[in-house]
This record gives C-alpha cells, sequence and structure tokens, in this order.
C-alpha cells in the first residue's frame, strides 16, 4: 500500500513514522506547502518522497489529512477526481462539520479517524514512532463508507497497536468537547490568569506537578484550537457554561465558609478516581 | 540528628524514606494517631520506632508536622515544652495563618516549610524516597528562627536535593494560591462539571493526555485541601475572580465568533512556553 500524508505535523509525521516502524506501506509521500518545512520533513527522513497533490493522487491507495480542521475542509476540492479504489483519511479533532462539507461523490471513500493522543507540540519535529500506540482512535459514521475503505483504515489503526471506539459524528463532538475542547479553554484560561499575576521569577520558582500539568496544553497551537473552537462552537460554549457555574459554586462556598458542602463538593470530583 | 515525624503520609513518610536513603538520621520517630496508620508505618518500615508524642519531644532534634494545615495549628499546644535546642517544622501549603498561630514561646525554634512536590496521592503508601529530589523547598520568614533552627534545615533540604526559596509567608501564600491552589479549584471542577454530563464509559473510552492531567489533582484528598482553601481564603478568592474572569472572556470571544482575538489570546498564553 502506498500512503499520502498531506501535512507533516506532530499527528501526520508521527503516523509516518508509525507506518515506517510497522512496515505497513510500500512507499510514504508527503506533501506540504512550504519549502522550510518541506526540507525539515526530509531531514528528518519522514517520508519517502516528497510529492505534488497530483502525484499523491495517482500513487497512494490511502491518502491522509492530517492538518488543522478547517484546513481539511478546504482541501477537499483538490480530492474529487480520485480513484474508486483510493482512500481519504483525516485526523481531525472535530467530526460533525467535517462530514457535512465532504463532496458527495467522495463521500465512500472518506474515513473520519480523530486519534485521541495529541499533545501540545506541533510541526515536524514533534513526530514521534509510538504516539499511537495503546491509544485510543475514534472512527465516526463508518456506515457511510465502502467495505474497501474501512476495512483499509480499521486494518491500520489496529496493526500500529491502536483501541478502536466507533460513534456516530455528533456524539463524538460533545464527548471531544468535554474531554478536550473544554479543558484546553481552561488551560488557556490558567494560563493566562497566572502570566497575568505572577512574575516569571515566581512562576519558575513554584510551578510544581500540579500547575505543570494543567498549562501544559495551553502551549497548544493557537491556528489549529481555533479552528477547532470554531467548528465545536455550539458544545463549547455548552460545556463552559456548565464548567463556570461549578467555578461559581466552589466560589460561592469559600465565600460563605461552608466547608462542610466544600469537602463534600471534592468528594464528588475524587469520585473520578474510580473511572480512571 | 534524631528525627520525629507527626504524620506519615504522602510528604512525612517520604521525608522519612529521603532520611533513611541519604543516611542523614541517628534514628527516626514517626507518630500516627490511629492503629491502623501505625501497623500501616511500621510494615512499610518508614520509621525505626512508633513513639509517643512525649517520647518524640525527649529524644528528637528536630520534629517534622507533616499533617493537613489545621491540624498543624491545632498540634501546637502539645510544643510548648520542647528543649531550646529542638527544632520543629512543618510541611503545610500554607504558611501565614500557620505562622500567625504558632505560640510566641516557641516561635524561634519554629521553621515554616513548604516543599513544591506534593501530587494527588495521600496515605502512607504513596510514599517515595524521590519525592523531594531536584523539587523546590519555600522557607517563610527566617529570620524569626535561631540559626539553630534555620541552619538544620536548610542542610537537610538541601542534603536531600532540594533548591531553597526564600520569602515571607504572606508572598508565600499569594504565589501558592495562583500557582497550586487555584489549579486544585480548577480541577475539581472540571472533575464534576464531566462527570456530571458524560457517562464513565464514554471518559474511559475518550480520556487522553490532556484530560488526564487536567483531573489528576481532583483525586487530592478533600480533607487536606478543605483546609488548605479556608487557611487561604482571601487569595484564593481574588484568584478564582481574576480566573473567572478569563472564563468569561473566552466564552464572549466564541460566542461573538471573534476568532481573531481568541487567537491572540491563545498566542498570550502559548507564551508561558518561554518561561515553563
Amino acid at each position: 500500500m502506498n500512503v499520502g500524508i498531506i501535512g507533516l505535523g506532530l499527528m501526520g509525521g508521527s503516523l509516518a513514522k508509525a507506518l515506517k516502524k510497522y512496515a505497513l506501506a510500500t512507499k510514504i509521500y508527503g506533501y506540504a506547502r512550504s519549502e522550510k518545512t518541506k526540507k525539515e520533513i526530509l531531514e528528518l527522513n519522514l517520508v519517502d518522497e516528497i510529492a505534488t497533490i497530483d502525484t499523491i493522487k495517482e500513487k497512494c491507495d490511502l491518502i491522509v489529512l492530517a492538518m488543522p480542521v478547517d484546513n481539511i475542509i478546504a482541501f477537499f476540492p483538490n480530492l474529487l477526481d480520485i480513484k474508486d479504489d483510493t482512500t481519504i483519511m483525516d485526523l481531525g479533532s472535530t467530526k460533525e462539520f467535517i462530514i457535512k462539507n465532504i463532496p458527495h461523490t467522495i463521500r465512500t471513500n472518506f474515513v473520519a479517524a480523530h486519534p485521541m493522543c495529541g499533545n501540545e507540540k506541533f510541526g515536524p519535529k514533534a513526530a514521534m514512532d509510538n504516539l499511537y500506540e495503546g491509544k485510543t482512535i475514534v472512527l465516526c459514521d463508518l456506515e457511510a463508507n465502502d467495505d474497501l475503505h474501512k476495512n483499509r483504515v480499521i486494518t491500520l489503526f489496529q496493526e500500529i497497536g491502536m483501541r478502536l471506539v466507533m460513534m456516530n459524528a455528533h456524539d463524538h463532538d460533545v464527548h471531544a468537547c468535554y474531554m478536550s475542547h473544554l479543558p484546553h479553554a481552561i488551560s488557556y484560561s490558567l494560563a493566562n490568569t497566572v502570566m497575568g499575576h505572577e512574575d516569571p521569577k515566581s512562576i519558575i520558582a513554584l510551578a510544581a506537578g500540579g500547575f505543570r500539568d494543567m498549562s501544559r496544553i495551553a502551549k497548544s497551537s493557537p491556528d489549529m484550537w481555533t479552528d477547532i473552537f470554531r467548528q465545536n462552537r455550539d458544545n463549547l460554549l455548552d460545556s463552559i457554561e456548565l464548567f463556570n457555574k461549578q467555578m461559581s459554586d466552589v466560589k460561592k462556598m469559600v465565600e460563605d465558609e461552608d466547608y462542610e458542602k466544600l469537602k463534600e463538593w471534592m468528594h464528588k470530583a475524587t469520585s473520578l478516581h474510580e473511572i480512571l
């Protein structure tokens, strides 16, 4: 199988490395827009060949769209003339809006995938050959796909060691919002709060595990996350409202010095321990 | 030097292990209230001897108060009759209220310390011999201490590999609030939001690094953290207000679809990267 990867950042670059590690591709083609990125991809030996979109469409059995979610949609017009047996798959963090925008002529070729294993790093240098191992891949609305395309994608993710979860795109976007998009909004807010109040010296001196963990994803790419917030806007607004209610509650309990209630509220939160 | 540790949980138990690892104590005495905890401490071989408070006062050069912050204050009356050359030190996460409550007759003996290395685990089993290594220890208001006591504590923390930071108790409580207490309030709120909205199956299926990191400290002990929130109430309320303002801001930018402003706001947050 020849694989073409459009966008060789953390997700696309790591997929390229995993394909090499498990010898799953005959040849890996890569596409990037800027000369600087192309050079970096070759230096890192992420792909066998940097190619044009036309070459990738001609040579590849699987085309992977590993760019920010708005760019995925903007790229679809390039794929209208793919062969029937060419599979397209994306790795975006939102699914409903992307699926709504797939041209109907290539809908059966397009498998919507979201690997739950991103981190705050980005760009070709962030690529790791074990990013996907042991992690969850969510595949959405597979009933719309031809068996050839569906099975090709399922086999690939199984072979690189991922745990498969199937769900519809709407449910995915709700769950991904609470488990990933809301935490990003919170982490950016915490980072801005602390940097607005504390001097760098104190931040360095006193940053322990808790703050480091809570602020880590605030280093994530603003370009990528602005698009995600836009595409999952309604769910995000709902989740922020629920979260802000919890923050008002804790503020009120501390203001009222209702420490018994506060302790109960904390106990409720600690029960997460039984799940994760 | 003989050391007595009151409370052998994560912090006290880890200190006992570090003292053994670096052979810094002639003998380590431990005190715990419940029979169950005493048994656990002995089984884990954390101390050389479980002792009464009187024995600890008689035999020890250094007495370490490693309990929740309210219990530290409640314990002070037991220490009024210590010898002049006995050092007392605490490991609490708040400093101003504790220091205000030290009986003046033992003020020079009491060194106020806060190791910036806690985690969400608690109890004797959580003890690790390298918890303190390479981490920061904040020592407050040292000018109130006799040299003997001050130097004894400084030497101990240096020998177990900690980085010393000195500041006054008021500043400590402000900084610790933003870098640790506020993140705990946020993590508890996120855990309660997600558990109120999502089913356990989806949480397990979709929890990736971001959510795991952001919710980790929501598993922290409610007893311990209720006390900390109470003792640092005013700073905590101020910090929650500033954080809630950031959350309102992000909500408004998404509501207004002001994505350029949103991206700028995210960029501001990512500059944390330059510091940490």
